[in-house]
């Protein structure tokens, strides 16, 4: 007999089925008890009578794996409408300890800390499978969007020969008997793929050596990334990134109503994206909370929160682009206003008061290019494979990184980043 | 006016279009110049009459980024039926040195490692191009079919506390104050998360710190992994492997006729999957070259090559499933087949004579996995997250691992894993 997914049970009433999963509850009653068994599909209950089944079962702890034959009955008390009656029971694999914590209870008890040491056990929670499962979705949506949109998806390396942004904060590889580095993103590698498929995205990981203890940081995350040429300026960046977001949203709506509902997530459907400068930004701080932040070059988090109050009660929106950042933060390539060299075309999505995606136009000259790392005094040496690209004509061009894990915290109001990561790594852990 | 693809132009005869692109050949006559401008669609011939728009190109060299207005016209003589004349011309990123090498001949002339030097300029080849469009088919038909199969994709961390398999060929990472791994694979969380989803896939980067110089190994690489539960044998992890295959050879059939021609890439399509055991192998080794391999625990290059002329000859196809290798060859996570333990319910997948996935069934019972890795000296203690999923119950399980760059190389019958590979990493090399 071949198996039977758990929701396919109530269109079977009647039929003898196979069901496969995990034992996810178990109670006793005088004359009879109470198996609830999970699958990747859900949950259904099975009703076993006093017997050699049920002896079967003595001992076994939660988590235990087992197949089980038995006849579809309708039952209105039960949650998906049907028992399973009459089972014979396999045990496929039998637990005999008591987990570390209870994954049959509506919420998740354990402390995030605690929670994380027993990750392996600890996911197979219902919150957490469809935690995850909306990761997925949020993945495939990014990419079927962009490729849609005639992008071609590249995988570059994540071993790379010198810190990608010429930066600090970079972990270093033992290579054979070379020093070399874990790419901080895919940031020269997409700019120099533009030279090829003018539009390329990238999912990957990437590594950043901070030594932060915060909510909203990770030392490995995957990064969704995109470059794009033939820009006219960063509105087309924008545009693209408000279009997967978007889309993102979307398609979690459609394909994940189920976990949205379990999760509570808010989904920011139909929202727009609307837009205000840094200088406009830090006025509007000044008007609407009388601090003044001209002096700052950035903005604090405070400052991102302030803004992203104003766009949700002004434009109704969950999301703000901040444009126009000083130039001098901003990282050697990006391109300077040519009408107002102190500020760039760069741009930050704020989504619910959180920056979400750093993005902008970069420069595509090759000796403006040279002129702005040697400004900043990062040798062009280590570069030479990356100017070759602008050496041999770029177009304007641009582009964005959004943080997946960050997206996914944000669009569930997660306390952690850590909650929406399979296994995190920060600078205490890097286990399990 | 917004711009036009050329692979748009020839629908549009008697428009006015803007096109973009690089100026990939020019060539003057007595009495005009022939300019090719190419772009992500394709590529066009623009027609120059001596004059200022002529003078505007003086100096520049192929590369050069152009912005190019003119009228559509039908011309025979042309690849694609139309040629663009009275143009109007803007120089986006002019190009003023000649390339190291030449990028609008029809076959690339420098030797792998002069192209490997200058990737960031020689991937502009239309033949480059064409080879990693393929890639991002193979990559997006991977996800479409496993998606549709009901599996979850997973991204699982690279910087890990412990050598994935407790072997050598790890590269080493400064973590803060402690010593870290790359992820020589996804093997153990992939393992560990059949137990929150059943059927999980990830396609991600894996580092092997392996000091060969083979054309078909490199210590960086994009591995497109697999791992499911309920499975009655390897059997069914075959079957998903067998599909997924076809699925992407299909994929690039139909979304890739025009790479496929330009790249003479003869796809492998309807082929079937024979079987054959390790051990029949090696009788048909012997009955076909008189060669007995009997004391062999592992297959030789040569035995594959062999193989792989079999399957053939004997049934038509490029690929050959071998079953059921030596348990002492396979990692300590193989299951091995209870009516005969010194072979192992695991599989190659020969492709043209060369292995491209690795696979089998797993050790899904807890007590037996400690033993086997006992039985191998491998402590278990660094696999305490590894083991609590098996701890707390894992139904039968298996999976499989594909190398994406291997898999495209031998499609196209390429001679070096190098020229499937953007940013090949290996000992000698780390840039660009």
């Amino acid at each position: 007999m071949s198996r039977t997914l758990t929701a396919e049970l109530p269109a079977l009433v009647g039929k003898r089925v196979l069901i496969e999963g995990w034992m996810h509850t178990m109670r006793s009653f005088p004359d009879f008890s109470f198996l609830v068994i999970r699958d990747r599909s859900g949950q259904a209950q099975v009703i076993l009578e006093e017997g050699p089944e049920l002896q079967r079962l003595r001992g076994l702890q939660n988590e235990s794996v087992l197949r089980i034959e038995g006849d579809v009955v309708a039952e209105e008390r039960s949650p998906i409408g049907v028992d399973v009656r009459n089972p014979s029971i396999t045990v496929l694999a039998p637990v005999t300890e008591v987990g570390p914590f209870e994954l049959n209870k509506k919420v998740l008890k354990p402390s995030l800390d605690v929670f994380l040491n027993h990750a392996p056990y600890g996911l197979r929670h219902p919150s957490k499978v469809a935690t995850f499962r909306v990761m997925s979705t949020l993945l495939s949506a990014y990419r079927e969007f962009l490729v849609g949109q005639d992008f071609t998806e590249i995988s570059t390396p994540k071993i790379v020969g010198a810190a990608t942004e010429g930066g600090a904060n970079v972990f270093a590889v033992e290579y054979f008997d070379r020093h070399a580095y874990l790419a901080q993103s895919p940031q020269l590698y997409k700019q120099i793929m533009v030279g090829v498929f003018e539009r390329v995205f990238e999912v990957g990981h990437a590594f950043r050596a901070e030594e932060h203890y915060t909510s909203r940081h990770l030392n490995e995350y995957c990064s969704l990334d995109l470059e794009m040429g033939f820009i006219r300026s960063q509105q087309d960046v924008m545009d693209v990134l408000a279009g997967v977001i978007s889309a993102m949203v979307d398609a979690i709506h459609e394909r994940n109503p189920r976990e949205v509902e379990m999760l509570k997530i808010e989904l920011p459907l139909g929202h727009s994206f609307p837009e205000i400068t840094f200088r406009a930004g830090q006025q509007l701080i000044l008007d609407r909370y009388g601090e003044n932040r001209f002096h700052e070059p950035d903005l604090s988090p405070q400052d991102e929160r302030r803004l992203g109050e104003w766009a949700k009660e002004e434009h109704g929106s969950d999301f703000l682009f901040v444009t126009h950042y000083p130039t001098v933060k901003r990282p050697f390539y990006a391109y300077p206003d040519p009408d107002d060299p102190e500020h760039s075309e760069t741009f930050d999505l704020i989504f619910r008061g959180v920056e979400l995606v750093t993005g902008g136009r970069r420069i595509n000259d090759y000796e403006q290019l040279v002129a702005s790392m040697e400004a900043r005094g990062v040798d062009p040496q280590p570069f030479g494979g990356f100017l070759e690209a602008f050496r041999y004509g770029m177009p304007p061009e641009g582009g964005f990184a959004v943080g997946s894990e960050r997206f996914l915290a944000r669009l569930m109001n997660a306390d952690n980043i850590r909650e929406t990561t399979l296994f995190p790594r920060d600078v205490g852990r890097l286990t399990p």
